[in-house]
């Protein structure tokens, strides 16, 4: 007797699971909305004025499919990164770009390689696809571990090895010369994918320069992070033409909506707003650098748009973090080892700044008289 | 001697392949924008105006992520479907849905089944997870074949087998009973996806009733059709909550933009918009049946947006498309037996079908002189 369809091997073996929980889905439990939403590290700084303009516009011919080549963005990105427009491919976020990464790349039961605790999305997909991901414990100044990345890489054969620069929840980060001398220990046949999220709000010093000849390398992208996009659902990937071209053999072509399009075009063409919006994290990176000396909780150095408050004790971080949304405030408790110690804060606006820092030293202060 | 990373094995057994050309591409390719853009069953009635003040609204907190799990918009459909949030799917449109359908359903190598020359990208997906498409002829009058489609289900010990109802690109549908009778034909092991597409547009006979304890359905909707939304990127599934639940183990859960989904949203409480354009569209059918009855090029009946005129002969109904082309009015010559002896060309607004109408009767007199 059958019972109906089947699922795939793949999906019969896999546990249920979500990358992480959205704060809507905690709103919902919760009963109320959250006062100050400071743990996706989303954009405080909105939108380029420019970018509404045009998304604006783009809603008057909604009714059209969109440009599955995404021609123009990837015109625009070419020419601001020196490449060609074959060597950009433009997805819906860099988790698209990610699943299709695995796709392209792994076979069921290959291996992947990352850190344990950094952005879970890789490993949610490479899972999803089958294959299998192999942690390496960060450093103990809570630095993604180059060494042990590029070991595990050649002892396990690994297809594809993840890294964010800057990293993502620590907000440390590697210089040029790091980053090169990583890639050149890389085994031949195992990708890189360098997850460039942060790197607007970074030093000029960050990130290698962009080698599209190398195959060994993909960099990602977003316009959720400066540029204020994450509902729009847009990142792009640039890498060697003939992967771009692999993945135009299975990817969705449809899947970028046209609002996307057109805001990110916009906001490549407002370095303005860009400009200022990097100022301001700078700014808030500072404040919360202070508020954290004050209240005992030093920060980890960030060169992203979120800073870590050290509470030296997962527990304590874990009643931190309970207490913040008691009193309406959205952050994260990192995953994992060495990161559980930290709540990670979204450097928010100027006036959420101040509200943080009211509510974050009453907690700390309930906590002194806890802990007494 | 390594040559860099290797694709897995299925892409490197694929050939480079697109579900189909857009006309933005064809656009650059002649250098100069269509004057009618006729070939991709767009709405040419735009979106309703209560989804534009949503998505509008939507832009001012875009820098916000979307809620991975579509709840108001789930909500809204489980309510006029009858059915339950957990029986409701969210993904990047239909297209979306096809892929992660073969995804959760079948291993490499397994068989689905479909009519050759229907919607394309079903076939697409299954070529891109590595499986086998069997494709069945469609009858002599155009029609999906039902019993075939059944009869190579069991031979092929199918997985998945696809109908679109109403079908595209003929224009053609089943009936109540007559899609009933079929879904008790099918083997228990197949799951049938029901692509509903258009099913706006067609009598309330068609379709069968939403029975979602039956785990060997899953139907298919989208915005992009009659609520004009397709350049937003949105669909949804209705299916049992165990499918849901196995799509939410590896689907993209912040892959649908926040726009797209407080679109959808407002689409739905607008039903005088959506009954606006059904009329609309009844009345452009009729137009284009008695252009086609005038120029001596019948049209299939159609139950969608969009209508096939009969050019009786392939070489003839490419002509007519190309002619269509140098005068800038984009139409599809459908492909493969036996469609490609028709052009399908959607209903466009009242002042585009006065411009297609001349410019069909002009191209129908050449091709009489040149026939003689």
């Amino acid at each position: 007797m059958s019972n109906g369809p089947q699922y795939s091997t793949i999906i019969r073996s896999l546990e249920p699971s979500v990358p992480f929980v959205s704060p809507f889905t905690i709103e919902r439990d919760m009963g109320r909305p959250f006062r100050l939403r400071l743990g996706a590290n989303e954009s405080s700084f909105g939108i380029s004025p420019k970018a509404f303009k045009a998304m604006n516009e783009a809603l008057e011919t909604l009714y059209w499919y969109c440009d599955p080549e995404a021609y123009d963005l990837r015109q625009a990105l070419a020419k601001r990164h020196g490449v060609t427009v074959k060597e950009i491919l433009i997805g819906s976020g860099i988790d698209d770009l990610l699943g299709l990464t695995v796709r392209t790349f792994m076979d069921p039961g290959d291996v992947a390689v990352t850190s344990m605790g950094t952005y879970p999305t890789f490993a949610y997909h490479v899972k999803g696809y089958g294959g299998k991901i192999h942690f390496v414990p960060y450093t103990e100044d809570f630095r993604n571990d180059l060494g042990a990345l590029v070991d595990a890489a050649k002892r396990t054969n690994a297809k594809l090895l993840y890294l964010a620069n800057p990293d993502n929840p620590s907000g440390t980060h590697y210089s040029k010369p790091q980053v090169e001398s990583f890639l050149n220990n890389v085994p031949d046949c195992c990708l890189v994918i360098l997850d460039e999220a942060y790197i607007e709000f970074a030093p000029r010093d960050v990130g290698t320069p962009i080698q599209t000849h190398d195959r060994r390398v993909i960099r990602m992208r977003t316009f959720s992070k400066v540029y204020g996009l994450a509902g729009a659902r847009i990142g792009y990937a640039i890498t060697n033409s003939e992967t771009v071209d692999a993945f135009d053999k299975v990817r969705l072509h449809y899947g970028v909506n046209s609002v996307a399009l057109a805001g990110a075009l916009a906001s490549l063409n407002d370095p303005t707003f860009e400009r200022t919006v990097i100022q301001e994290v700078q700014r808030g990176r500072h404040e919360y650098e202070t508020l954290g000396n004050k209240l005992g909780l030093p920060v980890l150095p960030s060169y992203t748009n979120f800073v870590c408050f050290n509470l030296q004790d997962m527990a304590v971080a874990k009643r931190v973090a309970l207490e913040l949304k008691k009193r309406g405030v959205f952050v994260r408790q990192a995953n994992g080892q060495p990161f559980d110690r930290f709540i990670r804060v979204t450097v928010g606006s100027p006036t959420e700044r101040t509200i943080f820092s009211e509510i974050l030293s009453e907690v700390a202060t309930l906590l002194e008289v806890i802990h007494g």
